[in-house]
Order: structure tokens, then C-alpha cells, then sequence
């Protein structure tokens, strides 16, 4: 049975809704701009925010809860950050029978709570670092919804702290984009690269900006994550004063950083084939799926046993394991089923296997075809190849980023192939906002600046570049 | 150092929002009837929503995410469903700078979006059971809000199942109850009465409400949770039909079950003391504190060595310890600190302690003091001690409710006392509406049907009592 996805290759957009659509990731909502989250989705989300969550505890977050709606006028305190926020707030103006004398926004981003109450917690150098985490759902309007990059209503975790120095601010802000680019890298198999954001791309009202960036297979750039550098500029806003060491009053350097549900949509993007989805093994919901192989109900009996006999040895190794009983489907049908959804890892238990006490293993990704022994040490065989799949998907994802990863001196000459055909541009920039500008022509965009200085120019005009910077069209 | 709380037996009230203030489960939140639930109060939530979790993934229903949103029209469809929510409603009218066209309702619960879905999913009875569980904020306006009991904004997990038969659907809101009622006794400590609600005391637009009550020290119950047979009714309103085994068209049997951050107060109220908190050993975020106790510096390496010994053996068992290295306060401030907060057991180390290989035992409860050895057993021993103060916690609450549960015949009678004092009153009751609304001139109401017939006539009126009926004074 071949896939009914769309064209991967000449339809990336129709095939990415489709697949995730018939993956049951997602399914259409009847509120605009939002996706329902299907259990499947769901599974995978879990699984990232599991691993997340204990590294920001193990580096020393806590985690609490701030409230959805967020006092209008809290908003407007930080100048830049209302401007960024304004154009996608949703406003709650009655509630509980009555118009409210002041609208409820439905929190973007909870900065502006969240530092109000750092202002009432902190008092002196003694109550620092503040290290907070929030995992939440957030709201910004959305004119162009696409399932997991961008919708009226996303799911994130949201940190944010607040330090005695600069230098400890940013300490903590290096030290969780390293957390992202290790989850990337570890558990959903995607190589990154991260660097600082232009001013322009920046989050308003913040200083500095970090960025984590991967490349899907049509050559857009996803922003991943972001860690934000917020030095003083809340703590101002919000009156956020606490007593130093040498009892004068100072002001605490804030960071705040967050990854959202996006994450999900990567995962799709770099990892999915004709066929559909290829899910990371750490992260995807079923790790192994067993499907039984019998025509005669005489057979039946013991080729369960052995796929219960198997299930039960994988799950007692922790492997996440399910055994399709759908007495409805050819296995062929199942193939077909499982693959769409990514299940790493497939046996086939028959008649045969059973007398021989073997499995045939097949990997989603491609790699090889095994009869393997079910006896004993079934689990380290899986185990073994999980993380071989692994390493082979994060591999092709990196081999495909290098092979679209271009050094270009001028956008004149780079900018319709950046535009037609995608790819990561790395260049020379003056740092003029209009020199980055002239990237929209192109649907491009600065992605990140990067700590190297191959080029002498700018790419749009004839000053000295300042450092390297790396251009993409971006979803 | 004496409690600074407000006295627990002549005003609960006070005492209770002074002691989540001052353990730090909560903070004051500038946003009208919502509260900060700050880490502490975060962590034990993360504890019992974890428990929970995993009872609702083995017992077949997984998790999805639905949107926040929820248009207007659909609250509508289920006549009794919005006349019950609508003056709780928060509304938002503008997002993205324009003024919707339709409303959005912030979600009051999730049953007309999931329905809507549950009816896009369903053509087969193969499609049933569908079994799922959302974790979710979810809004209601309150007039009078109270931390963790009443907030406008509070975070909840709500089931929503969809079966081929009554029969089932009643087994599910059954077995949910009963994963519940487990829930307050193996891991809140807290005896529980389960049973009906009245019909006007039900869900709105449900057929049948199960309730699952406790008892507080001040005399009020709280309803835990609940559980819903909601039957046909939305099924019909969102157009929710399947083909069954005969080949009809059929209309599926709905359930939803839901428990809330309110079991956060529940767990204040029927536990705590004078001296602050008195968390159960399973959901507290930090089981054993560890009290390092030296006077000369030279001391101190060797007490703080012994405190890292047993920290590490307790963290190697699994038990959530934490060493108070605060070097600004007494150890009689750090006693004070963990009391307030309720960590069930105290472990103070001290010179002689060391030289002796022991330490000093002391639990929340009360229930003495040892002299235990650090050496070896030292895991096991506390894993004794937290079971027994497990049991000793719940059947402290138990004879609470015991000495609290009154059998009695006429409300003229207990009316004054019930007002007055509180407690359970089992009592007989027609089933007659304007005999139950009676109960609200002394500021009570029905909280569940009893399986029992111990009266023959109403408690308010001379007809035969049907069965008994569960009276109290309620948050």
C-alpha cells in the first residue's frame, strides 16, 4: 500500500498538514487559529516537557503558576513590549455578566505578572537568584495559523529570573540555551545552530536575544527557542529594587526563556519522508510496535504468545511498546498504519518466527531489515537499535543542513536561489537594520548573528561587514 | 517560637489564609479572584496531578488538548448546560486589534468543544469506548473568591469518555469515582463519603452526578470532585451519533469526571494544626528536612558531612530530603519554618549525634521523638516512619469526621446546631426540591444520597423519606 500523502518533495506545506492530520497529531478545531491536540500529539508533547522539565529542576527552577488573564495596564508599563504584544492580544472584556472596568488580556507572555510579583518578593541580595518556571498556555493572534508553528493559543514553558549581576543574568541565559540545543541534539535528534538575534528580531522590551535554529527539509528555518537577556529595563518597569550587598538599592538583572509546542512541528518537518512521519525513538510515544502474523486461527494462539511474551519483556526494560490486535486490518494495512505515525521500530512475529523463536525487525528509518532472537536478550537488542536510529536520524539531519548551508557574498547574487529554493545563507552584515531590510524582498530574514568574520562587505551595501550573520526565509 | 497563625479553632477562616500565605503555597494576585500559586503549592499539585496521571493512563484514557476558546454558540446547544454557566463566563469580544464577530467563552469546562470533536470522530461502535483526559486552567467569575476553593481561574484534569451503552457508561463514572476516593485515602490521607448528588445539585445538563465529600475542621464539607453521567443529552445536542452492531444509527453515553487544585485546600484544611501545614508523606514536595545543629565553627564540618550522608542515602531511596544550610537563622527559626510548612519528618544532627552515628527524629503529627541510627538503615527507617504517619493522619481526619457525623431526624432539631457548629448530618429526606431549599435558611444543603434507610419521614416535611441524605454547611 503506498502513502496518500501529497508530494514531499514539491508539496512540503500540503504534505506537512496532511501528514500530521492523518498521523493524528492534530485535527481541525472549530475555534479559528487553533488546532485540537490529539492524543498522539499529546504523547509526544508529554514527552518532551518530561525531559525538559527535570533539567530546568536540576539546574535549579522551580516551578509555579502565574494567572492567564494579565491587568491591561500591566502591559504597558514596558513601552517596547506592549508595542511587540499589542497587534495579537485577545481581551477579555465582560466576565461574570458585566463589562469590566479594566479589559483582562489573555497573557502573550507572562513577563509583566510575573516581575510584579518579583517586586513584591524581593527585598534583598539575600532572596537572589529568583528562578522560576512556568509551563502554560499562551495567546497571541493569529492572521496565518499553521498547526504547531503558529497558533492563537500555543502550549510553552516560560522561565524567568532574576539576578544580582549582568554577569550571572548572563550565565543563566547561555546555560538554558545550551539545555535547548542539548534537548535538540539528544532527544529529538535535530542539529541547531544558535546565536544572537538582530535587534530587529529581538524580544520587545529585552536586550539581547538567543536564538536556536534547525532546518527543515524545504529549506526554511524554524526558530526553535529563545533565551532572553531582559537586564533592567522590567525590573524598572516594575519597580523591582532590592538591597545589595553594601546596603545601597539596585536594580536585578532578568532573563526569560521559553520552547513551545512548535517543537512538535520540527519534529515533523525534519524528520518526516514520503511515508510520513520518523519520530525520534526517545521522544515518540510508541517506541516498538509488534505486529502479529497469522492466516490460519490455529496459528493465532501461539504468535500472541510470543508478541505478549515479547511486549512484556520490552516493557519491563522500559521500552514503549504496543501490540496491534486489530483483527480488522491486514498486516500489511498495520505496516501502512504504523508508519504514517513513525514507530521507530517494527517486529513481525509468524508461524515461523515463533518455531525459530525469532522476529523480523524492521527500522522506520530505513537502515536494514533483521531477523533477531526474541529469546533473552530481545530488550538490548531493541535498546541497541533505538539508539542507533538515533544517531542515523540526527546524522541525516545534519548531513542535509550542511548540504544547504551556503557561504554567500552578496545578496544580489544569492538572493534568488535563497528565495526559490531555501537553505541557510551565511554572510557578511554592517549591522545596518536597512541592509536587513532588503532581506523581505527575498521572504528572507536575519535567523542569528554568528561568531565568525569571513566577509569583508556587508551583503546589501559596499561597508565593512561587523561579523557574519545567517539568513533563511523562516516559518 | 510560638505560631504567629490566627487561632485554628476560633477562626478558621483567618487561620486558613494566613497559613497558605505564610507556608508560601500562595501569594496575593493583583488579577481580581485569582491567586499565585507559588512553588511550594506548585510542587504539591505536580505531586498529585502526577499520581493521578498515571491512574488515568492505566485505566485506559489518554490525554489530548482542546482550546481555551470556545465560541459562544456551542455553550448554547445544551439548554441546561448554559443557563448553569453563563454568569460565570469570562468573555473575550477583541483580538488581533478588531472587535470578533462572535464571542469567545473562556472555557467554565471543556464538554461542548470535546463533544463537537468526539462527534467529528465517531461513525462506528468500533470507534468506541473513546476515553480521554485533558489537564487544563479553566475560568469561572467568582463573586467571592477564596484561594484554591473558589478562583476565578483554576487548573483542573476533566475526563470525557463517549460508550456504546448506559451500562458502561456507568461502570466508567463508577470506576473513576472509585480511582478518586483511592486517590484522598492512599495518597491525601483524607476519609472520603461518596453517593449522589441531588438533582439540583447536579451537573448542568448531565443525567447523574456522583460526589465524593470530606469534612473539614471547622464543620463545612468540600466536594472533592465529582463524576458525571451525562447520558444522551449532549450527544443529541452535538449531533453525536455511530452505527451500531445492528447497523442503526445510535446516540453514544457520555461521561466527564474532573478533580481540581481545590484538593491543594482540602489537604490544608482537614490536616493542618496550630503550628501551620501538616502535609501527607506521598504528595509532600519535601518529605525529610534535615537539620544541621552546631555552636563552634570546628563543628561543623563533621555535622554537615553526616547531613550529606544521610541526605544522599535518603535521595538514593527515593524520599524527597532537603538539608536546611540557611547559616542566618537558629535552629529554632528553622524548626518553626518546616512546621509552618508541614514536612512531615525532622532529622536533627548535632555533634553528639555524630560521634554517636544517630539522629534525632522528630514527625509533623507529633507522634515522638527517636533517637535513630544513621548507619545503613537509615532509608528504611524513615520509610517506616512516613507510612506510619500516613496512617496516623488519616485516621486522625476519620475520627474527626466519626465525632463530627450526626444521625437526625428533624431539621427543626438540628437546624440551629448544623448552623452553629457544622458536621455531616444524615438525615431522612422526601426528595422533594422545596423540602432541600429549606436547608438554606441555616446556610446548608444536600451533599450527597446515602445507600441507607434510617428514617421513615423527611427531615423537613411529614412524607416518607426515600433514603437517607448527606447534610452539611459546604465551601
Amino acid at each position: 500500500m503506498s502513502s496518500s500523502l501529497p508530494d514531499i518533495k514539491n508539496n512540503f506545506s500540503d504534505w506537512y498538514n496532511e501528514v500530521i492530520y492523518q498521523a493524528q497529531l492534530t485535527d481541525e478545531s472549530p475555534v479559528r487559529g487553533t488546532v485540537i491536540i490529539r492524543p498522539y500529539g499529546t504523547a509526544i508533547w508529554e514527552n518532551i516537557r518530561n525531559r525538559l522539565d527535570e533539567r530546568i529542576k536540576e539546574t535549579g527552577h522551580q516551578n509555579a503558576m502565574f494567572p492567564l488573564f494579565i491587568p491591561e495596564s500591566f502591559l504597558k508599563r514596558e513601552a517596547a513590549h506592549v508595542e511587540g504584544f499589542a497587534p495579537e492580544l485577545a481581551v477579555v472584556t465582560y466576565a461574570g455578566g458585566k463589562k469590566l472596568e479594566e479589559p483582562l488580556v489573555v497573557r502573550p507572555t507572562s513577563e509583566t505578572i510575573i516581575h510584579y510579583m518579583f517586586a513584591r518578593w524581593l527585598t534583598s541580595w539575600r532572596d537572589l537568584p529568583i528562578k522560576i518556571n512556568q509551563w502554560a498556555n499562551v495567546v497571541r493572534w493569529e492572521m496565518r495559523p499553521r498547526a504547531f508553528l503558529r497558533t492563537t493559543e500555543f502550549f510553552w514553558q516560560e522561565g524567568h529570573t532574576a539576578h544580582e549581576t549582568k554577569k550571572e543574568a548572563e550565565e543563566e541565559v547561555l546555560m538554558m540555551l545550551k539545555e535547548y540545543v542539548a534537548l535538540a541534539k539528544d532527544y529529538l535528534a535535530i542539529p541547531v545552530i544558535s546565536g544572537q538575534k538582530s535587534e530587529q528580531e529581538k524580544f520587545p522590551g529585552g536586550e539581547k536575544t538567543l536564538t536556536f535554529e534547525a532546518l527543515m527539509q524545504d529549506g526554511k528555518a524554524l526558530q526553535m527557542g529563545t533565551s532572553h537577556l531582559l537586564s533592567q529595563s522590567f525590573a524598572h518597569a516594575f519597580d523591582m529594587k532590592f538591597q545589595d550587598r553594601n546596603g545601597q538599592l539596585a536594580y536585578p538583572y532578568l532573563t526569560s526563556w521559553g520552547v513551545t509546542t512548535r517543537l512538535i512541528g520540527a519534529l515533523v518537518m525534519v524528520h518526516g519522508d514520503q511515508k510520513g512521519l520518523c519520530l525520534p525513538p526517545k521522544i515518540a510515544p510508541i517506541q516498538v510496535i509488534i505486529i502479529p502474523i497469522f492466516k490460519k486461527e490455529e496459528e493465532k494462539e501461539a504468535v500472541m504468545n510470543s508478541a505478549n511474551a515479547v511486549a512484556a519483556a520490552l516493557k519491563k526494560a522500559g521500552i514503549r511498546v504496543q501490540i496491534d490486535t486489530d483483527d480488522q486490518k491486514t498486516p500489511g494495512a498495520k505496516f501502512y498504519h504504523w508508519e504514517i505515525r513513525g514507530v521507530p521500530v517494527r517486529l513481525e512475529i509468524g508461524p515461523r518466527d515463533v518455531a525459530q523463536k525469532k522476529a523480523v525487525m524492521v527500522d522506520r528509518l530505513g537502515l536494514g531489515k533483521d531477523i533477531v532472537s526474541v529469546v533473552d536478550e530481545i530488550a538490548s537488542t531493541i535498546q541497541k537499535k533505538l539508539a542507533e536510529v538515533h544517531t542515523a536520524m540526527f546524522n541525516r539531519a545534519q548531513e542535509l543542513q550542511q548540504a544547504m548551508w551556503y557561504k554567500e557574498e552578496k545578496l544580489a547574487t544569492f538572493g534568488k536561489k535563497l528565495q526559490q529554493e531555501g537553505g541557510f545563507y551565511q554572510t557578511g552584515w554592517c549591522g545596518d537594520p536597512a541592509c536587513e531590510a532588503k532581506l523581505k524582498e527575498f521572504q528572507a530574514s536575519t535567523r542569528c548573528l554568528i561568531e565568525e568574520k569571513t566577509f569583508k562587505t556587508c551583503f546589501a551595501c559596499d561597508n565593512p561587514s561587523k561579523q557574519d550573520v545567517l539568513v533563511a526565509k523562516s516559518y
